[in-house]
């Protein structure tokens, strides 16, 4: 096999209570992307589609990961990288996660392998750094392995799969504004409250054991932001009545996806998810800010061969 | 049926990662108690070894639950209650949290059952805030509920019951010096920094994580408090030469216990256990510290009736 042609997914980090920590997989959206073994050793960015961003393979976040693994094998042959990019950079439902990923699982498959997913999280970690300033890896694990993940560390790598509820459903709204994630990072205090963090790990420690039960009403209890929404949801417009709107229709909690501006909510049932879509609708309808919304199952997949 | 003998068993708080939210249930320990029903209206405690402690019912920690739980009832009948306490007060492993659970279980029993452990949780609270000087559940619930608890509210009480990995064993020594939890309380400070936040509420996710998956080497990853640990071990004698040498005899991890001076580890298997008593009693002997040393498995039962 010489090409392969992959779907990397947008994903949901943070979850509310999990700040640098936990995500999820979304089934709605993702990036297409084509990798092919080409004789000239080297990583070669050959085409991007749908946004515009760098050919040159040192400063393109999908480049960067490639190198690092590029680096840490020994061939003869290179790689061509064809990006078809659907998740527009700076939605807050990992962009940049979603091209570092996906260039080092499609070289990964056209080796045969050599690697576990821990350390395509590791190659990843350096493509991801370019676009978000910080090495950090809640978007890439669960665009790696699927599901919902939890990275108990970064050095070394260490992503824990969270089992995931099987009628648990996303619905996230993208609001075409910008927020930058180095922006967003610089809002948050350096320091928080000792009660405020006691509320926070017990929130994240009661969603963990909450998706291990399939307890719904658990997992409503736990999505509970008392840390960074206070900070970042002043950066998104309409964030408050969007939240009180979803979460009234039926919804079991709502919150910022990573760094903003998407928003993210979890459902019991597609019906509730789709309940979720319309309230967010009716209120971003009546505003003059562009808006996409996906809902879906969660992708409990990750990253995946389109064609090989 | 007039009369029950029950036991209320000594847990440990806070479990590394988790302050003031996790906790687990000790099989070797706990304090003896009878509650009787009596003609006279009222909580009378009318006897007490062990330890000295208030016959005032409004002063003593197993009477102020009692009474707690008596004014939420209508019966034109009494409790007496007669405590043999075993586990030493201010020993940091949940001793307030035993007299105020032992009563309330006594009397829930007695009455046929009329309350459910959430609610006896809710009683207990009063008892222990007496002893604390603030309302926490984290003793209260895994002696109530047994194995690993958490916390997740106090207002309204909303405890989880963690799955416990069916070899974990516990070894705890109590050192016998005085540490108050008040004042335990009071050395921390009041605001913690962010990235110490972020790696406290991912340890106590990989812990949930690690309880429900048997995981025991994830359980050793996660026993790690970068966030009270800190401070309070300066309180404790020998903490840091005690733990370096129960981690190296093979236990999975130690910390303190509760607000201290107990300190506890956790092992995968008796044998280990044992041997991460040994290593304690190799340091402490040395000392002219007085020491207890419990080992035994997780108590999954919690407080249970002696003679119905």
């Amino acid at each position: 096999m010489d090409s392969i042609k992959i779907l990397a997914p947008a994903t949901v980090a943070n979850v509310s209570c999990g700040y640098d920590v936990l995500g999820f997989c979304l089934d709605q959206v993702g990036d297409e992307m084509i990798i092919r073994k080409v004789e000239k050793k080297g990583i070669f960015i050959s085409k991007i589609e749908g946004f515009d961003l760098p050919y040159d393979t040192a400063l393109n976040v999908a480049g960067v990961s490639a190198l690092e693994m590029y680096n840490h094998i020994d061939v003869d042959f290179g790689f061509e990288i064809e990006i078809y990019k659907k998740i527009k950079p700076g939605s807050g439902i990992g962009s940049s996660a979603a091209s570092a990923v996906g260039s080092v699982f499609g070289m990964n498959e056209l080796l045969g392998r050599p690697f576990n997913k821990t350390q395509l999280t590791t190659f990843a970690i350096k493509g991801e750094a370019i676009a978000s300033k910080c090495e950090h890896a809640d978007n890439l694990a669960p665009a790696i392995f699927g599901g919902f993940t939890l990275v108990k560390s970064i050095a070394p790598v260490q992503v824990l799969e969270i089992p995931t509820p099987p009628n648990l459903y996303a619905t996230v709204v993208h609001p075409q504004i910008e927020i930058k994630t180095s922006e967003a990072r610089a809002i948050l205090p350096p320091e928080i409250p000792m009660d405020k963090a006691i509320t926070q790990w017990a929130n994240v420690g009661s969603l963990v054991h909450a998706l291990h039960t399939n307890d719904y009403q658990l997992i409503k209890d736990s999505l509970v932001d008392v840390v960074v929404e206070p900070y970042r949801s002043k950066l998104i417009p309409h964030f408050e009545s969007v939240k009180k709107a979803v979460v009234d229709s039926g919804a079991l909690g709502c919150g910022i996806s990573g760094s903003g501006p998407s928003i993210f909510s979890l459902s019991e049932g597609p019906e509730n998810a789709k309940n979720a879509a319309e309230a967010i609708r009716s209120i971003f309808s009546k505003t003059d800010i562009a808006f996409d919304i996906y809902v879906g199952k969660i992708n409990t997949e990750g990253v995946k061969i389109l064609k090989g």
